[in-house]
């Protein structure tokens, strides 16, 4: 993984130019809380899957560099409007662009985003990728609003929270993984495999990220712990736990998930609730399971070292600390 | 106009029916909040201008049905996000979508409304509109962001003011007058034309606004008097006003246009120092100027009711009560 990864980095560096190009020309509202945005840093896993998929499929052009670019600033659109929409002050260990510039600037720099991502696409008449990455960007929209209608409720159950996974997180990486094979005609042979390959992997990166927010501490973090449950969001871990408490258990769960407000006591409760019943090593097995299903895709892809990353990925992706 | 207008409203009842289609196939909450906005009503000036000038081009398809749904849902989906930073509470009668839904579904909405805007271009193949349409969009948006930079400051001048307006609302009616052109080879010759008509359109329906803002009652606007001021918005007539005030007239001004309060003696200070330097006539007189050159676009184009109607929308925009 790390060696595939090496071999990306240039790559990687000319998406970060390229986005910078954009921003560089773009009003000075843009470009002030844009580039606040991007340089916040981020793993730029999507943009790495563009360029790793397309090195493993021998494309020699630069679109892999345009749609790595326009994927991370889709995926950062959607960022800054779901920043607003949860009220969230922190990420990535600083303020969010909504506590510095306000919930009006915001939705415009997100505007601009999505709008601007579509323009690059039609500036090499690319219909097919504008189809995927429309299709991506509305299921993306619809997820997060399925999920705001969701919002505080302890009735969540596993295939509602699926169905937004699919929607929230996946769908974007299936469109990152499996847009390369719509650069020459000989790549489409993959195209399903690399998207069913994405779809694993997202889901896989979802539950791990559900799982981070119990799990890490708030400097590697970024952000304050069980965000989640106090954004009113009732992830994977908690949709286990709870058939399995209580009536007074479940309460205090309530209670943070509709008060946002979570105490010292509440916090060791729920901790102490989470241990009894082995739900962070259960919930992380599911995220294994789809790791593995990813794995299995990508060893019928063709061999190499970017094979071998993609094979390595999910498991990288369940692993990281941050 | 009127007889024009009677003959492009069963196309009128198709771009509803068009707009509606796509709501009901959508997630509930987009269907309850996208139907709430659509029937609050509006004019559809913007796809009745498509309509009128495919009919007048001899257009024979539907695309002029599928553009000028799209259109207005491009348009309602700057609105819904501008409602949101105006911190507005009624549009046409009738509490806004952000007022009734909250700032973070109305976000979603017009999230949505954007992206699936792109994909009914997409359906369809039309990369040359698709550019239109995205340039234009990106153009209301950052038309936005600097009126927004601007919000509350008394020293916007009639440049900025200008460059504002030209972004803001002439590009979306630069864009509905001229893509019919782009419909068939044969037309192509008259996009030049309908595109300046387009714009000198706008500017004049935007500079009616802004005095409609003025001299309108509260009833026939659906929002209360000097709405622009205090959100504010320095509109034409006070960019012309201020030069001429005294530092106390300036005073009383400034404090609506920061505070966003606006007492029942400032509103009659205001109205008399308007009627003073006999402002709303000047500024009409700017509008007509604007409808002049919108009708000399028009009537170099090919004759017949229609060609009749677009030279006497300009004046219709203004003489409009709401």
């Amino acid at each position: 993984m790390a060696n595939a990864l090496k071999l990306i980095t240039p790559r990687l560096a000319e998406v970060e130019r390229f986005i910078g190009a954009q921003l560089a020309e773009a009003p000075d509202s843009v470009r002030e809380a844009g580039s606040y945005v991007f340089e916040g840093g981020g793993k730029r896993l999507r943009p790495a899957m563009v360029l790793l998929v397309s090195r493993l499929l021998g494309y020699q052009g630069d679109r892999d560099v345009r749609y790595g670019a326009v994927i991370e600033m889709i995926h950062t659109a959607t960022l800054v409007h779901d920043d607003i929409i949860d009220h969230a002050a922190l990420r990535r260990g600083r303020p969010t662009a909504n506590h510095k510039w306000g919930n009006q600037l915001t939705v415009l720099l997100g505007d601009w985003l999505y709008t601007r991502s579509m323009e690059l696409a039609l500036e090499v008449d690319d219909v097919p990728v504008m189809r995927v990455l429309s299709r991506a960007t509305i299921e993306m929209i619809e997820g997060e609003m399925i999920g705001l209608r969701m919002s505080g409720r302890l009735d969540t159950d596993e295939a509602t929270y699926m169905d937004i996974v699919r929607r929230k997180t996946a769908g974007i990486f299936a469109a990152a993984t499996s847009i390369p094979a719509l650069f020459e005609p000989a790549f489409a042979r993959h195209r399903d495999t690399l998207m069913e390959y994405g779809t694993h992997l997202g889901v896989c990166f979802q539950i791990a990220d559900d799982l981070l927010d119990l799990t890490a501490s708030e400097s590697s973090l970024g952000k304050p712990v069980f965000s989640d449950l106090r954004e009113g969001k009732l992830t994977l871990p908690f949709i286990r736990l709870l058939p399995r408490l209580r009536d007074w258990e479940r309460a205090t769960l309530a209670q943070v998930l509709t008060t946002g407000h979570l105490s010292a006591d509440a916090e060791s409760d729920i901790r102490a609730l989470l241990d009894r019943h082995g739900i962070v090593e259960e919930v992380r097995r599911v995220a294994m399971s789809f790791a593995e299903r990813a794995t299995a895709c990508a060893v019928t892809l063709p061999g190499g070292i970017e094979r071998d990353a993609l094979a390595e990925a999910p498991r990288y992706v369940i692993d990281r600390e941050f």
